[in-house]
């Protein structure tokens, strides 16, 4: 694969192309009517080599000035690495690239070896009013490392990747932010007696520690481990006016909370360069896996709120699909019309109906039976029906790889994104209907919802839903439908985002949800930090610029 | 008892008269070599009738509109009331009580009766720059609630004290912000099956929970239940350019938390008026309790640490007073000399060597079992003796009495004052050590310390001295020695306070906390939210005015 557009959007080993299974490629293709062309001729594969129109604006003697701070093979201006750096990966992102569509890339992409080079080529921005977007793990789904105004995309993953270090007695880790989760996470298991960071977001394998604290993230066993603003406990940052660094107090009362400002300012106030977080014990031996399966959703959701409000400890994993993402599944896998799907549907389980339910214990040896014994026997009184560990365990299998069907599926030409948000447990059910009620709408559209995410008092919920592309005008058709979806969302009284972030993507509906007088208090932090707006412009979290 | 200084100053009921144990009394006696003059004459007992050398500034014009938003009864300008709001609780809060020193009262009291009220009143304070400080329930030890430029303090605790709404469903309770402790507990206590909101400050019976709120407050329980930013879920505030309010929302990504910028403000942004905290089942039926008896620090200090990362739940209460609290907690107690503690002693928990520790566990049956279960299980392998529930039970009847104690030791001519700090597990030691010998080194000084607050990271360390009052000048006495205190903790990684909050005590050291730019960042929110520096100046954070 050469410097083409799909080796920039395609998730995961760019030589490598997923392949979706027979069985999901057969219910496609009876749900949207695909044509032997559509299975066969890949739409807009994205093949062709890429050449930018703009070429970089910036005058010679500034990218001589940032390479005299970096190094010549630090500062890239050609166009395959312009492209890289323009875009994440949202829907739209990918649909451009295949379309070969890439209206503002960055002028150069830099990657600084130590804090000093950010600071002077901060510096040198701040001066000649040049926009700098800090750039990550490439897997923002928000908008939020395009570059509208041009400048330097400056990339934290080449350099800024190191363990700092490991404090056993403290139980934390300093990192550098550019740093991959597999590579915090396999260090942390391998060290001493073995620890993790219990992070693990759906881009685990392509986003960095960075990233996760720009932009607010979540963790697929955050209902145990906490979101990231829970585990980290102190960070560096540098800005346009200098170093923000706080200290790994545990707890304090040092007025309004700093680090609470900078986790998910998504590189609008400044470059996170360091952060320490949490870390537990890596207990695998210990962990519990636990399967459910439900005859009705409303009972398997009172389930969820139960075990989280039940003041015994909590699941780490806990996660329910609704009927239509069960259904889907049991396709998927082959499952339906097997002798297992006929005894679920004699006992009640129906199709359509039946929800699954996934949840993992970690910690304790003692714990993870206690909780894990308190789950059962809250779902069973719930009328869920305990399936074993086995579904869990091969979900926790896959737990990255939905990520991976994107591409084959978008080759197919059909569009496919997820929407998530958060609300309080009374208001889950009336969120879910309202948003999948809208989704469905649209003709020939799945909708998959999970919960995912509990918390003591409201949890996630995560919309995935797939439909054929309109390839006659498919910006247009997606983007008219996705902000449907979020205006459906906000009426219905969910969060705008619970762990993906705001980015430019959502940027609109802010005002919305924390008022203008809270957009203005935002705006009145970067107006300090950042004076002459070279942070991530381009309206970032719905921020001037 | 009278309009008397001492009925401002004195904790709890005026016309009730705390008295020391004999036990206390002869201990102190000895050790402070207090003279018969000193036991039967109480120093400056404040017992004139209070006289305020400063009439109110505020022209009859003034006074007038605000006596038309409110009512005549709830705008005041007498001695009494004024004197009353000019000073919290902090020791020269009483001290200059004691010596008549009313220097800076506010101008006038305000009862605001609803969110109207207040955003009228703002609004004639922010056109007339009339300094404005709200005010709960007067026990701010950080001088959190003076006036040093006059203006108005605003009193909430007269109206804004009503629950607005408790939702079972989503474990929540919505309060006005002057509520008392033991209001919105008992309300808890008594409503449905049973919940509790598990914030237990020492302050609980004379605190609202809109200053918990401001301060960042931890309650005695915050090991189980966390700190005030750990429960609130969102709140409302009224500031001089308008009102931010945030949605309960479990969790979310939405840009930098507002939330966590208003918790800890100290009334510097606005007046929050509102609070959405999370709530419990109270279940004190399944409460464990558990006692401890260790023969050093260190090994105590180890217990408290792996059993916070033991990752099988937590403790709720989690205390451990060093080897000199706890003998002054065994003679105070009459326990030393006693055929118990001779039986320690010859078990090797030596005098001056041992520590007592105390622990709860809450929440379901099973949990409460396991966790107790696991706590005595750590505590024996590093040397630790289970002393039984009992000890642990007396000391949560008398959870709140120790302030009550800060009267009586005054008017013996003994000065008292607490410290609080936090910092990572590695550094408790060393700040212990550090913090002890200074406040030692000062001649006749007891000195106790305990670890409460305990976290996977580190831990809460509390300083509580008493050493006799240099009656020729007891006001810069104190002052020096509690400024040396705060620069051993500095010097040592204690953060500035884990719970007390900022307030105008600790504002010179904050720069030092969180840096200049960090000032700066909190200036800033400042500037937009409060242009003209209306809400609480005087420096309130290390902030300006």
């Amino acid at each position: 694969m050469g410097n083409n557009y799909r080796s920039i959007f395609k998730w995961g080993d760019p030589s490598h192309e997923e392949k979706l299974n027979k069985d999901l490629i057969n219910y496609l293709k009876e749900k949207f009517k695909l044509s032997p062309s559509d299975l066969n001729e890949k739409y807009s594969p994205g093949i062709e080599e890429i050449k930018l129109k703009k070429i970089s604006k910036l005058p010679p003697s500034i990218i001589k000035s940032f390479k005299r701070i970096v190094g010549d093979d630090n500062v890239i201006i050609d166009d395959y690495d312009r492209a890289y750096h323009s875009y994440g990966k949202f829907y739209l992102d990918l649909l451009k690239l295949r379309l070969g569509k890439i209206d503002s890339p960055p002028d150069a992409v830099i990657y600084p070896r130590e804090e000093n080079d950010i600071i002077k080529i901060l510096k040198i921005c701040n001066n000649k009013d040049i926009p700098i977007t800090p750039f990550g793990g490439h897997s923002s789904v928000t908008r939020g490392v395009e570059t509208p105004k041009g400048g330097i995309s400056l990339d934290l993953t080449r350099y800024f990747n190191k363990i700092i270090t490991i404090n056993e007695i403290n139980s934390t880790v300093t990192v550098q932010s550019g740093i991959y989760g597999p590579d915090l996470e396999n260090y942390l298991n391998n060290y001493g007696d073995g620890y993790t960071c219990g992070h693990f977001p759906q881009s685990f394998e392509f986003s960095t520690v960075g990233g996760w604290v720009a932009t607010r993230s979540a963790g697929q066993l955050s209902s145990g481990y906490g979101k990231i603003e829970d585990i980290v406990l102190s960070l560096k940052m540098i800005s346009p006016i200098g170093i923000i660094e706080s200290i790994d107090y545990p707890a304090s009362a040092l007025g309004p909370d700093i680090d609470q400002m900078i986790i998910g300012s998504e590189g609008c106030f400044g470059i996170i360069t360091e952060v320490t977080l949490k870390i537990r014990r890596y207990l695998p031996k210990n962990r519990k896996l636990l399967s459910f399966i439900f005859k009705d959703y409303s009972n398997a959701i009172t389930t969820l709120r139960k075990v989280s409000q039940g003041q015994f400890g909590s699941p780490y994993l806990f996660r329910l699909s609704d009927p239509e993402e069960t259904d889907v599944s049991f396709r998927f896998k082959g499952k339906d019309n097997t002798l297992t799907d006929k005894i679920l549907q004699i006992l009640g389980y129906k199709p359509l109906k039946r929800c699954l339910m996934f949840a993992s214990v970690e910690g304790d040896y003692d714990y993870t039976r206690l909780v894990s014994w308190k789950i059962k026997h809250i779902a069973k009184k719930a009328g869920g029906q305990y399936i074993g560990a086995y579904p869990t365990k091969q979900w926790l299998l896959q737990r990255y790889s939905s990520s991976y069907l994107r591409d084959p599926l978008m080759d197919l030409g059909i569009m496919t994104d997820t929407l998530e948000t958060s609300c309080t447990w009374e208001n889950i059910l009336p969120l879910w209907f309202g948003v999948r009620n809208y989704i469905k709408e649209r003709p020939n559209t799945i909708c998959m919802t999970h919960i995912s995410h509990c918390y003591e008092n409201g949890a996630n919920l995560y919309f995935i839903f797939l439909s054929p592309i309109k390839k006659e005008d498919p910006i247009n058709d997606f983007s008219n439908f996705h902000a449907g979806i979020i205006d459906t969302i906000k009426k219905n009284h969910g969060s705008l985002s619970h762990h993906h972030g705001i980015g430019k993507l959502l940027a609109p509906w802010m005002s919305m949800e924390i008022g203008v007088k809270g957009i203005g208090l935002l705006q009145s932090i970067k107006d300090y930090i950042d004076p002459k707006g070279v942070m991530n412009p381009g309206k970032t979290l719905g921020l001037k610029g």
